[in-house]
């Protein structure tokens, strides 16, 4: 019989199918495989001037900006979502409601190799891109404007991409996304109760039954989610609490780029390198809002940051985007057992 | 500059691209087109015995139950998500929480012709396919263990169409389903202030501004809503508060029939027969909650059905799926605009 699960921090209920579930063989995603370096990549060493100014950047001793020798590279997006000029403004249309446009859309350029996908990189490497993730949202969140920096990766045209060159992304935005403020409010209303964070609460569980686990190391666990809405989602945490990314200490951080090129690496054996996107939840910027100073509240000891890594192998998306309701044919069971058990 | 904007019903923030919007040319989506009948497609007349037992069916004259002589037909799905045998449970696993998978779920044959598409088929029969929805939800609704009947159409592989046979799915869940949820807890809040339907204010303003407008019947309005998700959204509302599809007048369905089909040919003709879906959001079923014998509440008031159409154009979802967040790159007022003035 299929399974009904309800996700402890969204609340949403998913279809589980638990008997035939569906094998990384029955996913007929396209491999996103390996483009032809173009001439005109903007994103490839040599072309630094071919992108908005550099903001950031991993540099060797004795590079100037905008110019070769970097490692890692961050500018403004081409074509930003959002506009940095200008202030918030609000207003109201008989029930409907405006903002202004205002927010930071960046790029982060991995790496200024064309052809290297993030599982294939060197721990060290990757250990650079996080700390630009960092940079960017420690600076970022003390502008009063914005009350959420999201950092994200779409890894394949099937996951969004429109460069195939590796790149993240950075959006900061006035308002806090959807599913992150879902989660706040389920960590506060948890904690109000229990007093203890339901995320460590989850990792201990999780770490207990193992059913579900994809990969340990000493800071970090990653295991497909109870609830996964996809087959082969997986989410990465910190074994111990932290709510904010950007606090990580560099002993850590490490650890992370240990644990994410292991997660790749394992989704890109078991699943022919499919696309994917990663989304970092950390808690929103610091900034008071009007007239709740204390709005972080509790934040600090009920949230505690992950990373959500979703395959994008099925294509049933639609009608779940108007009912919110989704059926997965894979059980994170199977998911975690073929992750787990492939060797590297 | 770009512009935030709030759905009123989904409290959900939206970057829309007001200025640089794309165009209908913009989007690559691949037509859905036609393709050449299959000998063995379980859909097609003739090829009863080869679907589940039917289980409603509008039929011709002196014609017999899974043979041929239908018009509209019924059945199990062939491979059902949740199971109809069975009692709901519910277990708890230390903070995780589990339902046995009982619900419905059932494919409506939208015709016995293998190649017609819907905005192709006669308004007398799209009405049939409409009286079959609600054949269907009001005969399931009356089983206690089921809270919802969701009705649903994919449309196209792009869509997660499995078979290109016209074809709707329904699915009866011991839940309701998320983003209807979110809606019943706006409509309620709205109402509660107001002693008004919120999507009755909707309506209304959307007729007084008419830039969002796509058509409009003397029972029906499609528009475009302010907060679109994706490109080309559109809603189709009564006019009138109803909050049950089940319950619509027959000489209304009729027009609801006229209105679904210029509102899939307006958008076949503007985007070159895309994929979509589209999904009924009425109101849960009327059976009791354990301890909440007034569950209902004042909800025949304020909720409005309606019909959520979801163009698939873009590929960002798995970043969105992330997050909660949304990028439109093409304004409603935009969208309106071109589906509105395009010649049929």
């Amino acid at each position: 019989m299929p399974e009904l699960r309800k996700d402890p921090i969204s609340g949403r209920w998913v279809v589980i199918a638990v008997e035939r579930g569906k094998r990384p063989s029955d996913f007929k995603s396209a491999a996103v495989g390996k483009e032809e370096k173009p001439k005109s990549c903007p994103f490839c060493e040599g072309n630094e001037g071919k992108t908005p100014p550099e903001i950031l950047a991993w540099r060797k001793p004795d590079t100037k900006p905008n110019d070769i020798g970097w490692e890692v590279r961050v500018t403004q997006n081409k074509f930003p979502a959002l506009t940095m000029q200008g202030e918030i403004h609000r207003r109201g249309e008989g029930i409907l409601d405006y903002m202004t446009g205002i927010g930071a859309h960046e790029v982060i350029i991995d790496s200024p190799e064309h052809s290297t996908t993030l599982a294939e990189m060197e721990v060290n490497h990757i250990d650079k891109i996080l700390w630009a993730y960092k940079m960017r949202i420690s600076e970022l969140e003390k502008d009063d404007r914005f009350r959420y920096v999201l950092v994200f990766r779409n890894y394949g045209t099937g996951a969004g991409a429109s460069l195939a060159h590796p790149h993240s992304q950075l959006i900061a935005t006035p308002i806090t996304p959807r599913y992150v403020k879902l989660e706040l409010r389920t960590a506060r209303d948890y904690f109000h109760i229990k007093e203890r964070c339901i995320f460590c609460d989850l990792v201990k569980q999780e770490l207990n039954s193992g059913a579900r686990i994809v990969a340990e190391n000493e800071y970090f666990v990653a295991y497909a989610p109870f609830a996964s809405r996809f087959p082969f989602e997986i989410w990465i945490l910190p074994r111990r609490h932290h709510s904010n990314f950007q606090d990580i200490p560099d002993a850590e951080r490490m650890q992370l780029a240990m644990m994410l090129k292991e997660i790749l690496s394992r989704l890109a054996k078991v699943l022919n390198d499919p696309p994917y996107n990663y989304v970092i939840h950390t808690a929103p910027n610091p900034a008071p809002r009007p007239g709740r100073p204390d709005y972080w509240g509790t934040i600090k000891y009920d949230f505690h940051w992950h990373i959500e890594v979703i395959p994008r192998l099925t294509k049933m998306a639609g009608f779940e985007w108007g009912s919110g309701f989704y059926i997965n044919p894979t059980s994170p069971e199977q998911a975690a057992k073929f992750l787990r058990e492939v060797s590297l």
